[in-house]
């Protein structure tokens, strides 16, 4: 094993947690990467001994009124003694997600606050490397598809720009947007899922670089 | 005339004009009250002299890169004299709008830049009571239309939310998202301008009660 | 009775709590404002009555980890009736303040997370119309001691600017900052205690503005 | 050289090249890696040829009304061929600081407006890995003292914890607080400096340590 990725999430109704699990599955498509999947509301010894062992940290929480939920909050509240102690999440890498019922809908706020806490625990931030979709009244005119991903663009949808990756236009982390009147096992849609997808792949990439340059390091010593 | 506001926008290629537009048509469309619109390139001596009698500044920007455009803070960071030799625009309203290519598009972050100036100069941040649209498979089913609202729910588009009222999902201000293949004649899109509409007129009235509540201060006095 | 104000924090360890008592001061020295003071921990039907008749909200949360407490949030989500059902507390005032034991200490991103609520509730933030203090190795050459306050300006402290109102220099909110080997019956400073309580008057003589203004438009139509 | 590392900063007053220079040191005094320091007033095309070749870029600006400066947002702007013909910053390492004059002072609203301008262009964001310093009655109380820092704790000042290492407790980037009426070459204090050259420091190691990770990944494939 080369490299440990945790993905860390809270969610109230099960769509932060289908997001949750294409993140892992993109961080889990990485050669040589141990990937857990853990919710915040079954943290047990394990999951902290997964979590102190881990090169890289995705945060996962659903925007509940404009930000962090309080279940994820809490959660990252109990890390204070990782911090007092050390800080031994130092330079670990970390990264976001949020999902909530509308396009916008204040999202990046909670990759904020994820981003702020992972920021006082000197952890290294990795945002999402993806061109926007969905901008375009000419689905071939946008530059998502245009641009050489190794990840097949997201087919489907009404042709309309909504199956595109990354079709919110985020950056600072993955956002999807679950139809309020739908269940978790069909929305967030597929395009929003293939994201997640993306950014999982991407931070376990960029951690086995990280453990790679840190061993060299340690030869070079 | 009962209460002034002035809609103070930088566009770079029309479309962010064009919810000011909006902006400004919904706050002229409130009785005796008085809209000048302004571009920050064109602003004059008889634009500083509309901004500092208002009672209500409205303000957009494009968001570029995630924060708002460096010609809408370069003119900001012109109104120092009147927040040293003062703070001359203490307790007017604010309020703010922004567009770009995507839905959600880091747009956000320029309404909290635009709020952050606005509360430095003491200025009361007004933002958009509007539920959000365009978050249910079902159209009937999106809590916007059955909204008691006065403005009647917008129409037209391919039945799927995308037209509905504040169809992005935002509160700190209005958001619009324009096609980037698209003219600034066609995007962005009535469901986008009809929501800048809306925050126009919501600022109007509500500067309409405080120069009411003002007046009674005055004579109470 | 003109208007009533409620002061709404969480407090983890007192401090918050001391800022709260202070903004509460403040609020209730205008003549004609009832003020009630509420904990989350403490919240019965009475508080959900008081905060539903209230014309002005003040909300106050530790900051932790860069951004609002999970006590002050989990109190946030269960408003979530008042805003399916309403959005019942529209067009309120709100405003907010946060503690943290630095100087700094990302709490802006704090006062954020509050304001974001506070707009998807649709109510009107007021934020603090102080110059800022603590910026000149002159302590005379401090423009917020040449600002013609009707508070008059804190004295005492080592007289290098410390004990200036605003001295950390916030306007979305107050701020005050606590020293960690100190308990809550002292620290934080009358500074920024006196800062809080400019935040509460201004508040509260804000909301009898708004009220009158309402109460003309009553009479009008 | 194993890695290059970019100071890119605009200043107004000279205050927040203060701090920028301090930065460049911290990043100079790490073997092997090549420092550009460049203001944004001066970019030519030996700049962006610089830029389009470092490892990491840091960029600087003063907080002005709350937000970034148009002067560095301006330049900010300008990288768009970059991210349209690319991303061509891709994976860079990125890291911001800034400047005002109060303690506080909305400087936080900065970094996330630079954090952001990065995560759009897919850099990766490096914080201050600093605990945060003043936050004690008792100055041996402060963790920042006892923590085992290889730069020795910034010594001189009054004792009060102001000449501690990261004096503000900011984490998302640098910050510095400059006093309005002191010249730059006198402020920002060595504290604030000290904190600036700590964090060009940590850059540029993170830098050789991708850098390295990189080139194994390449003898790998």
């Amino acid at each position: 094993m080369e490299a440990s990725v945790v993905v860390l999430f809270h969610s109230g109704y099960g769509k932060t947690e289908s997001l949750a699990r294409a993140v892992a599955r993109g961080a889990g498509s990485v050669a040589g990467v141990r990937v857990d999947l853990l919710s915040v509301a079954e943290v047990d010894e394990g999951s902290w001994a997964a979590l102190d062992a881990a090169d890289a940290i995705i945060f996962g929480s659903p925007t509940y009124f404009g930000s962090i939920s309080a279940g994820m909050k809490l959660f990252l509240e109990g890390t204070v003694d990782r911090w007092i102690d050390g800080p031994r999440w130092k330079d670990k890498l970390a990264a976001g997600f949020t999902n909530s019922k509308t396009m916008s809908g204040d999202k990046l706020n909670t990759l904020f606050d994820l981003a702020a806490f992972a920021a006082q625990h000197g952890m290294i931030w990795v945002g999402l490397d993806l061109y926007p979709g969905w901008h375009t009244a000419d689905p071939a005119a946008s530059n998502v598809r245009t641009l050489p991903e190794r990840r097949p663009v997201v087919t489907g949808g009404d042709g309309d720009g909504s199956s595109d990756l990354n079709r919110l236009g985020s950056w600072f982390g993955a956002m999807s947007q679950a139809n309020s009147d739908e269940p978790a096992d069909i929305t967030p849609p597929a395009s929003d899922l293939a994201t997640g997808e993306h950014l999982g792949q991407r931070v376990a990439e960029m951690a086995v670089v990280f453990v790679r340059g840190r061993a060299v390091e340690r030869s070079v010593a």
